[in-house]
This record gives C-alpha cells, structure tokens and sequence, in this order.
C-alpha cells in the first residue's frame, strides 16, 4: 500500500500522543521512524511502531521522559533516559551537548534507560545539518557471535558517523554484523536460502537455512576486524553509560523488559578545528567520478544512497507491505 | 638473525641520538619500534627506521620538535607537531590531554605536521594501562580504492581504542584496509599469489599478482562497510587537523616530501561515568570461553594475540631478516 509520508508521519504520531506522549514527543519519535521508510531502511521504519506502542501501553517505555541529565564533568554528561522515547531523549541529549560545544569543543553523552533510538543516521543526519560532526553508538540484545565463536554474545553494535562537507552532509550509519536480523527475516519469508558465511544455527554450525539462523547468531561483518570494532563499541557504550553487556540486553525486541542497552552520542564543533582547514566536499567528489569497477556502478559515498531513495520516496510515497498497513489501520481503529 | 630486544632498542636509540635527538626523544621512538616487533607487527617495527633516520638526515623530521599545541576550546587541542618524531609529539599531546580529564571528562587532540606514528596499539595500551579510554586515527598516502571502485584514493587509515577492563586491557588497533601493503611485499617477495579480492593493479583490474598490486590499490577490508569507516576517518582527520586528505598526502612512506597526513587521540575518563559501571573484565573471559566454530582456535579478545606474541619474544628475543640486520649493522658503523 503506497502511503504519502506526511500522512504516515501523523497516523503514527496520533497512536503515539493517544498513549500520553507531549504532540513534539510523538511528532518526532513518528518522524524517526517514517524517516527510516523514506531512506530504504524498513528494519528501522514503522513495522517498530507496533512494538513500541505496546511498551507505552505496559508502562516500559514512558512517553512524557525526556531523561535526567547530569553533568559528571564540563564535556561529560551522563543521562538516565527515564524509560523515555529514545529519539526524545537522544534530541534532548544533543541539545545540552550543544550548549557547551562553544566552551569545550567537543562533548560526550552517555545514556542508559531509554528506549530503542532507531536508525542512527537520524542524529548523524542532524547534527552534521547543523554544521556539527556526531558520532553515535548504540547496543543490542546479542545477536552476533564473535569472530571464530558460534554464540551470540554482542549487540549488533551499530556506529554513525556524520559529517559536515560544504555540501550534503556524509552520513555513515553501518551495523557491525554482517547483515541484520530483518534481513535473514526477509529471507525466511522468502523461502530463500541466506548466503554462507552469514550465520551459524542453534547448535553453532554454520547454515545457510535462514529460520535455523534465527536461533542461532549472525556473523560480524569484516571478519576478525569487524568483530573488534563491534566488541569495541559493546564495551565503550557500557564502560561509559553503565547500560548491560549484550548476554544481559532485553527489551528493544519485547515488550517484556526495561532497555537495558546502552547509547553513546559525540558532538564535535569542527569550528574548533585551527584555521586552514579544507572543504571536503571537492574529496567526495572526486570519490565519486573515480573509475568504478563497474561501469554501471558508479562509486558512491555514504549516505547517497539514502539521501537519493529519500528523494524518490517523497515523490512516490512510501511502499508498505499489506500486512503492516492493515495492522496499523487496525491500531487507528482501536 | 636473532636479538634481544633491549639491545635493539639501544641501537635504535643510538642511531636516533645521533642526529641530533634528546635521550628521551630518541628512546621513545626506538621503544615504539622495538614494541612493534614484540608484538609481531614488523611492517611497524625496524623496517621503517632506515627511512626514519634519511628524514631526520633531510630535515624532514625534526629530532628536538615536540609540537606546538594550542588549546582552541578547553577540551579540543590544536596541535601543529613542527615535523617532530611521531610518537614523541603523539606522548605529549597524551600528557596534555591528561591535564584538563579531571575537569572535561574527555579531550581530543587534532595534529598535523608530525611525522610517522607508527602502530597504534602503542597508545591506546598506554592511556589504558593508565586508566583511561583512548580512541586513535591516523591517516596515510593513498593506498586503497572505494568500495566498487578502482582507484587508489583513501589511505590505510587505522584506528586503534584502548579500554580498561579491570585486568589487562582491551586493545583494538586496525587499518581499514583489507590487508596491509607491507603483507603484498611480503608475497611479491615469496613469489605467491595474493588472494581475489585483495587488490587492483595499475589499471584498475582484479589481480592475484602481488608486483602488480603494487603499482595499484588495496581493497577496503569489510566490503562497503569497512569503506565507510576509512572513509570517516580520512574525513574526521582531516576536518579537525587540517591535515591533507589522501590523494595529497606524502612523507611516511618517502624521504623526500613533508608528512602531510593527521593524526586524531581522543582520551576519556571512564571515571567521568554515572556510578554503577561493572567491569568488563568478567564478560571478556566469557567471550573466550564460548564455544568456537573450531576446537583448535579459540575465540581471542583484541589484543590477546600481541600480548602473547610480546610474552613469548621477550623470552625468545626478536628475529630480525638477515637484510634488515645488515643494515642496521652499517648504520651503528657508520
């Protein structure tokens, strides 16, 4: 069913503000979501609202929290997300990094007890807007297994980057497993086999059956390297925000659970930089006309990608799979 | 030709001092080569001191120099490093760095004009022997191509975080290229073929050749993820150290031009966190106890393997090539 975006943004807003959330809370934890329909990233869109709606209904996630800010130093700030909304609270976050960016130049929050904070790219997106590099981290309930291990033991431990160039922002917004639980799903329904070396099953052997990867763990991406970089973030996000390891993480996949994963966000004024700095974006561009491999591929750039399916979205409407769209109408119902 | 380290780092030190290097420059700078070997990272270790010693001889790396830092904002350090010796202008701006934790919680260094500053395990298991959480990028000549592209247009661009644990530290140190060209010498020098995947020649086509790649570029390591993160390093460094972006840069792999590339160091304190962090040491042990994918590798912790390699050549002492022996020999003769 192809849904204008507006519309689909006020559908989801309305079934968050009826469960108590302030109309700028719903407004924008609807807007993260029809945001990620709108960049091609649907694991992140609107089939989370069901979920989250349910977690508002049974008091895991509190619609009025915007966090408990406290600064432990000037650059360093330490947040009990309250069980709130996590865009309200990563926004509210952003906003106090700012607040000291011009004293400081850089500045760090760390978060813990707020609700899933969706598709990174959001905040990347945002700040770079505003002519702010961030850097954002976030966990996960353990998916992945570690590089030559066959339990799932780390969060899919996404990081994004953004950056301001001159131009359109560079937004990198990447999961350090191999490819995400939605994705092995989209498999399954399919009945399509998933490639090797994507996942191992239950019992820890490799499988290219997507419903026995399931029960089983997701490959980290980049071998032994991705594996470090996503146990990296595992334990930057716990060491600084006191939020559980992934063995421990629950609640951004149930509606049985407190969150108990961890978020980290970085603001850094790149006016703090000396003078002589040069605009980046004439590197991009010549990323971008560099020879491809393949002629039909051209090279691209992170966040062209979404930025040119945003685009194209905001002519055609979003595309949602039936079933979600009767579910959502059946949630407006109710 | 084998020997023991602290005879190595003495004739390193020795071949530094005499241009013109203080004791403790000079020292720091073997210990950081010498380190490299101990760890089983020759491509940093002793190789690079004959070229080290031809830029000191030019002048294009400054024995006494330790940088000239500048605070821009009372957490953000510019850091114009006067052609100084990598590690020497790196463990100063550490010290800095260190000076202002207790009130920002967390500081970032932004350098240029330093010369090499080897591997970056060095500081990142400095700061967190020390109790704090380091976060290092640096940047090089131009070496890989863009994911889907064939053109050598980003540098090797590593990244290295350290992070206490409560026992032995966690340390990650990775370049973002799917292998290192020191590793194509390696079996140019053998007469083996290099893997698919690994390199473009001068052309821009696929090559298992390893002479061919050399006059071409490294693949990305992770595929358009591991492009993504190069990516973001080359661009975070350069906006914040005014440092050349990779096309551009010179100087640490020749004895002819200045280094152009930066240098990023990020310190936190983890005792900035909210009360109610729990050591990680514990779920680090349970990550190498899980079961692995074979009985005979099990699963490892960044930095394991460079301490067990170190442990085990500080006992056996360091084997140096032959050639590499020789020339070390000629240098102390000359």
């Amino acid at each position: 069913m192809r849904m204008q975006p507006d519309r689909l943004t006020a559908l989801a807003a309305d079934l968050i503000a009826r469960r108590g959330a302030p109309p700028d809370h719903a407004r924008l934890q609807a807007d993260l979501l029809v945001e990620a329909e709108l960049r091609g990233l649907p694991s992140h869109g609107l089939q989370r609202l069901p979920l989250l709606l349910s977690r508002l209904d049974k008091g895991l996630a509190d619609p009025r929290a915007r966090g408990t800010a406290t600064w432990r130093r000037r650059a360093f700030l330490a947040i009990d997300g309250g069980r709130g909304l996590g865009p309200v609270v990563m926004m509210a976050a952003m906003g106090s990094l700012r607040g000291v960016l011009a004293e400081t130049g850089l500045a760090v929050a760390a978060i813990r007890n707020a609700n899933h904070i969706g598709m990174l790219a959001y905040y990347a997106d945002a700040a770079a807007r505003d002519g702010l590099i961030a850097i954002v981290m976030s966990t996960s309930e353990a998916l992945v297994h570690p590089f030559g291990g066959t339990q799932a033991l780390l969060g899919t431990n996404p990081v994004a980057i953004g950056i301001p160039t001159g131009e359109d922002p560079f937004v990198l917004d990447l999961a350090t497993s191999i490819v995400s639980m939605g994705k092995i799903n989209h498999h399954a329904l399919g009945g399509m086999p998933i490639p090797e070396g994507w996942a191992v099953d239950g019992a820890g052997r490799p499988t290219t059956d997507p419903r026995a990867a399931r029960g089983g763990a997701i490959a980290p991406f980049g071998g032994a390297k991705g594996y470090g970089l996503g146990l990296a973030i595992e334990l930057l996000v716990a060491a600084l925000s006191g939020s559980d390891v992934a063995p421990d993480v629950h609640g951004t996949l149930d509606d049985v659970h407190e969150a108990g994963k961890g978020d980290l966000l970085v603001l850094i004024d790149p006016a703090a930089a000396a003078p002589g700095v040069r605009p980046l974006a004439a590197y991009l561009h010549r990323l971008r006309r560099s020879t491809p491999l393949r002629p039909e591929s051209p090279v691209a750039v992170p966040g062209d990608g979404a930025r040119a399916r945003r685009a194209a979205a905001l002519e055609t409407g979003i595309d949602l799979p039936q079933p979600l769209f009767d579910q959502l109408m059946a949630l407006q119902a109710a």
